[in-house]
């Protein structure tokens, strides 16, 4: 058996765990994060974490196999550094994976939060023992990750699964740095809130869930607004579907949570926007593991070591 | 130094070559395909044709690793059959792998023949030396492939690359069985033929050419035609660089014919409708290799036996 080490490190908390290569995990240290202190005290914090472990099940830190670490936005990992760091201030371009390479003698390596949640459901979750996994998060954006033969494909710049960004509406809304029309524009939780809000009124929209909900309860602007939502994130799935063909997708994001309302209409609309021959292979599944980030993290070295 | 026997069956003629592990050809023979004569008829002359190859330069039949195939159309590639099959009547699930492999006792694979042209670019033509490679074609219709580490993915079900089917303009121009809007539909170079004949005059439009050619000359209706299919492959392109991050798209197809008229504008759109971290960095290459199907088709081994 090999055991690796896996971080969660977020803008808020940083998270340490030993998992084994089946995803069990043994040992946890978490720790709110304190990035306003930078990215040294931070990757000292994260040290001491490590050292923190408890090895009993593999006799030893030096019986680790490999170190890895999901962070909040895109990475470069060729060189092992994130490329944008919105929530990690100072992180960007920062040698992270050296200095934990060099502290413990081990390999590290880095990849961005969603990749990695993608990575566990597909080694470990709803796409175990399946060749090419696409893993779709709907939640305040849009992100996703494609895995091959249980090897994450990052990208040449470690943008492969920055789906949020694909257009599904020519003209469309312009958010941010985001193409106008961008599906996360157009159909994450932030802009179906933001479109229930201008359509059924500020009072009835707290959030991405009201609209499917009233839609549900016979709101008539609400149904045709949760129809136009469905039919977008239908064009991503189906885009992507026709550039890698996966075995499966994997759903997950906080707008799951009102699944039952829009699930049937999407995997209608998926197939119908999909080519013949491929109507009705690809399943759409649910994530199934909670709370994935580090021990999708410690997937990492076992996906880039083989 | 391993060799490969590669056929590329199509619709009008069927070839053979024996190529070596870097694509070196050796030995050819060619035939019309007479595929009126059904699937059995065209598989004993593939069998002729790989029995009358000159195996001198690798001692015999018996050293050869591996037997590739492209064909027009949909594959699947677990169960090495053709799906669809318009340009080879019979093939439909017609067992050509088994019938070749228990011939010759050698491992056999199929692949559509944009897969197989897009894998002999990564591998020994424009991308080269790159680990993400998305071939394009933009030719009568639009095809691609996807290429990680010198293996051709080919999905679930054989459908990845079939990105005609990408949707690039909301209730866009319905062609065939294609989404409405799809690119095949808008910016192949049937679709700009099409477009130019409505839009500049049956008579001044023979094929997609003409349209960049008038642009060029300044005809205003022909520039605004031509922005606008410019654009729309730029959305796939970008749609696909989101999904996969590739570190070079290689564009082929007759349309690149017109390449001088459009290419700096095709660059600069496609950058600007990407990630700001993915600007500059994804090269659009055109295709190195003439009539690489074979060859293409010789590598298939090669990907899938490593």
């Amino acid at each position: 058996m090999k055991y690796y080490i896996g971080i969660d490190l977020g803008g808020t908390n940083v998270r340490t765990l030993l998992v084994d290569e089946n995803g069990k995990s043994y040992s946890e240290v978490r720790d709110i994060t304190e990035r306003e202190n930078g990215p040294d005290y931070v990757c000292s914090k994260i040290i001491r974490q490590i050292e923190g472990l408890d090895y009993s099940v593999c006799g030893g830190l030096s019986n680790v196999t490999g170190i890895g670490i999901g962070v909040p936005g895109p990475v470069d990992t060729v060189n092992g550094v994130m490329i944008m760091a919105t929530n990690l201030p100072g992180f960007e371009n920062y040698p992270i994976c050296e200095k934990l390479s060099n502290r413990f003698n081990l390999p590290v390596f880095i990849d961005n939060d969603a990749n990695v949640a993608g990575l566990a459901e597909a080694l470990l979750g709803a796409g175990k023992g399946k060749s090419i996994c696409y893993y779709v998060t709907v939640s305040t954006g849009i992100g996703g990750a494609l895995i091959v033969n249980g090897q994450l494909v990052s990208g040449g710049r470690g943008h492969a699964g920055e789906i949020g960004n694909i257009i599904v509406k020519n003209n469309g809304y312009k958010h941010g740095a985001l193409n106008p029309g961008a599906v996360e524009a157009e159909a994450s939780g932030t802009a179906i809130t933001r479109k229930g809000k201008e359509i059924l009124g500020e009072d009835k929209v707290a959030h991405a869930g009201d609209v499917f909900r009233l839609a549900d309860e016979g709101d008539v602007k609400a149904q045709g607004l949760a129809d136009e939502v469905i039919s977008e994130i239908a064009i991503l799935l189906a885009n992507i579907a026709h550039t890698v063909d996966p075995h499966c997708f994997i759903l997950g994001g906080g707008v799951m949570k009102s699944k039952r309302y829009f699930y049937d209409q999407l995997v209608e609309q998926f197939n119908s926007k999909i080519h013949v021959g491929m109507r009705g292979y690809i399943p759409i599944l649910e994530t199934e593991l909670e709370d994935c980030g580090a021990i999708g993290a410690a997937m990492l070295p076992m996906s880039r070591l083989r």
